[in-house]
């Protein structure tokens, strides 16, 4: 753990909160047993006498800041806590550093994305588009793009979603027959429901689906949202179902989530692109893991491929956002 | 056809335009060339110096009067039209004659849906069904199911729903642990938006799907229905959640158009009755054309089956929905 | 355990046998090391100095009565057996207190599906239908459905069949065109040869699958039956054969085990019956195990569907069978 | 048509119909409208003035002897029937020179088999098939073995079997875990219900399937055969069952037609030996029409693939049987 | 047709022959019946006497030069053919304006694809792409890239392929883990041996698959190429290696004839662009014959999907490559 | 162990090297922990004071002579190695006995197979098949055929490629359309690249497949091999090209591993004979651990399927190769 060692034994750092449970010891008088990691490593940790009134109340997934000592309990270290409680803004810790999380900031990102909104001509979807974005910009922030697979980090929905405008960006440019305007708008706002469909824990990494997450998944929800949003907004019928059909056909076939299968030009595009992101994306990932000239385990997210690393770059899951 | 002789080889009767294509005669005059239809047959009819401004305009579909006289030409029949116009309120006709049609009434059948509107105990349900229902209550009088297969005919639409109700009455009645409200309610709402799906023809009959029923499905477009309507009438988002879930998977299987698949009991209910629903109409209908013994082509509509009729009883596609 | 204390120290009371084994002690004196488990829970069980031919021979799933004493090893609860002999019918102990089992008894169960027989009026399919539920009345009153999924319980064959020749009856008085004779007449007989298909232990829960049950399957096991019977019985060929068409085809698709697809709507139906019958049993069996708003794990046998617990209703795997 | 001359404009010869129907001419009278193919060609034909009393009834498929006069009508060879009648044994002709026919006589095949069935060590085996060889004797002569694709020819039902047999007893000797007399008695009867799936015209050819055979199909009619006839002669259980398994999974996937899938060894290679017979002539009689270093088109039974001649050997779809 | 007319009612003009088919006369005489096409349409034409040995013998899709008189037969154009020549490069005419060609010649996208070469840094691949390239350079100026479907046109291949590079060199951009050099060859290379895979007629439009086409396909034969030529040039076996996987695996999955399927990040993605390029020209051509917001008939190249013209732009079936 | 016991107390005798693992003790010397194994069963041992300059480098799979101690540890026996060494053919030890091993010979199968070689009497395919056995002869006498499945044993691909090409001779007997020489020579080859397709270890047992054979699989790779080859000996074009097919098409479907389908007689039979020797030896394989009248777990090999030993016969992974 990156704690810092202050006087007469005693350490003190920031952590995340793996597990937590509450138990009693042999007396009867309850305890905190609890797992606390950082990106150095884990440790077990007692909070004894523990009272909620006191101490406060921790879930798994918080981001804490503790102060305690150190001992060997069987010859495994242990950590005794005196003190702990919420991190707050005051600290200026940055969570990118406890936590998967994107190499570029939200706010980076997120301006980003408002340049590309901007650069649209087409002023129904431009307003559609910056009205969605600027209501959801704070969760936009850390918001994560996936539970287990690609992008599952903090801020992974921005650059997911970034690298899509970005790549639209091009394909636009090499097909003149392509709506760019249409292209870009349906990519800022393809999976804008995800903000709808997970349940995360304090900091910011999924935990579960929600139930509308479940029930109805982020394709419908974000049609959902348009239907009601360009009613609000006066945006045209036209323009907005064209905007829900990308929404509901972005996963490309019914076997894979579609509702109906992607009927115009922009619509495949936009499906296409989704795949290539997530999969470039998921082959780093899993090849970051696999030495040169080694294959990879059979990966469930890719169709059950063997994976080689040929080792002439490395790999790392990553975009080139600037 | 069943034209009504007059005196002075003049005949009139009520009729559909079948196909209508404005010509020009050798002396390019402008004339109607039809075919025109009835319960009786088919005869194709000329409406020589077609003047739109006098005869009005007709489409395919148009359900008129016609009045003029009988010919042979080639050995064929052929009526040379008089004077031309739509059938109106006025003529007191039944539509029922002249096209595929349900054989109860509109309003039987609506009257009928209420009644198991009536009989929700839950109040939210009854509110929502019956506001949808009522808004409707016009179109639903006369709506098809379908463009070309189960119920394809006047009144399908209230008639396949009402078989469906039906049949779910009678699973709860089974099933103790069957939340019948919530049965009832999705099985009265899941082809809510066939009402945007399709194109009428001036008679009732389907002629395409709308943009919108291609890009969005009535699965999609009916959860969109329930969303709206329930924000409106403030019903509770955990029932609109249940009741937009049985209205996006009731076709049971992404291979089959359902946007998830069901996921609590009612909504698989509701899903296998709609099939059971369908497909009983579709082997009625094939077995009302093969004769005693015999066996159909394959039908794709049936999964490429051939179907035995063993004649045991004759094959009608009917419900009873007293 | 649901053991009745008499005096000293002795206990006794009626159990099934988890699992046995014949071992030796250090001694090389043979004695049964027993798992025994009621309604109650489990306890482990010895019977030492174990002679065969003094005590009787006893397999895992016998139902028995045991007498004996109750001590500790090691910590837990241990049950040294003093008698142990099988359950007989004079004990008068209901055995649906210990195994799975219908909430209904057997003969009500059978009683019922007779009534319906009587029901009939073709006079070769009652002639049928009676023949062959009658011959096989004793093993019907208690015969499981199922080895691992739907109605794997004591009375689930009948439990199961009886469920689906309600949903026949109700099915039949909506669509005329049914011949309501022969629906019913296969529901009644369509699982008829999972008498053949498995072993059963001794209280009437499955073993395993049957030699012949593996290698014929009890579709084309109770066409054979019905083949031979109707001869038996003199049943014209024509009617035979739609029967067994039934038996055949009631799994519906060849993927699921059917070894022709349904060709007539009677056979359609059976088939689509018999899937709601299951499907409903095993996603209330699912949902009794999840909490209100909860989601099951992924469930094999539902397509590897999650499933939510709406908490509408409690959920209980249940037909009303009065 | 290789009829003969005769004198004064008349000629005659043997044909079979091909197709018949009964009209009336401009004075209401009756007529037969034909026409008549011989290995030559086909040729249209009028009996005028028909009586069924006198001249007979005949369908199409018969086999007749006719006699009459040769004219040309708008330039078409035609031919006005004087006589008609069936051809009978004392005509003496083959009708293999009219039909496709295998190129073994039947009672050549059946000898063959029945040494095959003498070969079989197994007394039970042995028993069975030569009883259902036997007693069918008669239409295994010329039954075909198909509707429409491989060995949909006279004979074709025996020149499949025998050929299977061949490849059984050749693999049997390279592989000796394979019970030789399993594999050739479920060879030998693995398609004996064939003869109850088809019903013939007069010159053994496929007209259709019969209703029984579309019902129940070939494989679960020929197991119901064996299980019968293996009472009858008191064979045993297991003989029975293994046979019985091997019937009902010869097709290999229940995609196929399979009622369960092969489970032990001599059940697969049968299967296996089935598929590769059926496909080498499916292979051979489309290459046959294909010219040297051509493909054909794409081919239904085989996949849909193409085909390619590459002119090493003829292509004819044959089997050296002797 | 664009003919030129002459004087004394003579024309002469350029064009293809469509079809060709040489007959007799009544008088035995012979003569060529054929149809010509330009880009104004189509006639019928008639080469009276016709003489081998005289007039050359010309087989359809052959670009010709004729002259002649046109007169009406039955009320429709025909063409006497008095002279009839190949056209020859003397003639400086532009075979572009007669069958489909990319708007782009071949020498500026084959200039434009060796631009590409010169940037790869890693000198085996550099080497192998510009040895491969220019040994083909002269079949590479026209060859199209497909029989039926996209860019089945005069310099298809090269119009594909540029395109394909194009998107490549634009997402390595975007992912920095990207080996440039290995995608870029993979591109540059992925379809070369389609030169292999085609037999052309005449102007340069395939008229059939070649049997090496058709016996390997053009992703053996092109790993083949590349490892004879790896051989050739000294290039390493790793590198070879690479490549020929690329190639190999490029479309996807063994459903769409992909051999094995891509194991590394470069490989995947050129399997997808290779579909992106693809899908865009399908869509584009399909919608540029549907009229704005019409629906399309089912494609069956696009998974028997429906398309929508939403008419928000023009489609045409172009890219950008300049 | 089969070990031989010499005098005091110690032990010698042949074995595999099964795991084999550097360490240090408590003092930080470095010795070798190993589990060595023989037909008899499996132990433990240690080689103290290990030093590789003295000992020699050993690696799992090694085929080895040790010499040692025998002593008990933890009431385990566990090996103290004294000498250890690799067998050289001086010990003239058959490997046969110490892995799984084919019951002849390879020089036997291989004589065998070159016996076929010379009843070629296309010399063409006689010249290249023996060219490219004989250069792999050294390979071929030991190469298994598989990783986990069929025939992964040492010598296993003589003993496939020997059974295949015995029954491609019993089926071009049978059917005289085939190419005998062109069938057989497609059946010795098949496999060929197999030789490139896997890593072995020292005894010549698979280890892993080989980078190459991940990226290309032995089925391109064949192909690649036979144009090699066919340039170098002047083969024609034609008949390469044919090998090549059946070579790159013998897994029968896409799905299966085939880059094409087989498109004529011969690749068919290959393909399917390659089906039949696996699936035979998979079958026995499987049933010879299961007891006369039970039945197997699912195979997944098999399609996952269970299989049935019906006890008729023992059954042996056995082909009768003499």
């Amino acid at each position: 753990m990156n704690f810092t060692y202050l006087s007469g034994g005693v350490s003190e750092g920031y952590c995340i909160v793996k597990t937590v449970e509450q138990k009693l010891n042999v007396k009867g008088v309850p305890y905190l047993d609890l797992v606390l990691s950082d990106s150095d490593g884990e440790i077990t940790a007692k909070l004894w006498d523990y009272k909620e009134s006191v101490h406060g109340k921790f879930e798994a997934g918080a981001f804490i800041k503790v102060r305690g000592t150190l001992s060997k309990y069987n010859g495994v270290d242990q950590f005794r806590v005196e003190r702990i409680r919420p991190v707050t803004p005051e600290d200026n810790v940055d969570i990118g550093a406890f936590v998967p999380s994107a190499e570029y900031s939200g706010e980076m990102m997120l301006q980003k994305l408002c340049s590309y909104i901007d650069s649209l001509k087409d002023e129904e979807l431009q307003k559609l588009t910056r009205a969605l974005i600027e209501e959801n910009a704070e969760k936009l922030l850390f918001w994560p793009a996936a539970y287990k697979l690609h992008h599952a980090m903090r801020g992974g929905l921005l650059y997911h979603t970034l690298s899509i405008v970005k790549l639209a960006s091009a394909v636009a440019r090499l097909y003149p027959a392509i709506d760019r305007d249409l292209l870009l708008a349906g990519a800022i706002l393809h999976d804008i429901s995800k903000l709808d469909e997970f349940e995360l824990n304090p900091v910011g990494i999924v935990k579960s689906y929600s139930v509308k997450g479940e029930l109805l998944g982020h394709l419908v929800m974000g049609a959902m949202r348009i239907e009601e949003k360009a009613k609000e907004l006066g945006v045209s019928e036209e323009t907005a179902l064209l905007l829900e059909h990308m929404i509901i056909s972005h996963h490309g076939t019914p076997e894979f989530g579609a509702a109906v299968r992607p009927m115009f030009l922009e619509a495949e595009i936009l499906s296409e692109l989704d795949t290539l992101d997530a999969t470039v994306y998921e082959i780093e990932n899993t090849l970051s893991a696999v030495e040169p000239l080694g294959f990879s385990a059979r990966q469930w997210a890719l169709d059950n491929r063997k994976l080689f690393n040929h080792g002439r770059k490395a790999a790392i899951p990553k975009a080139n956002l600037e």
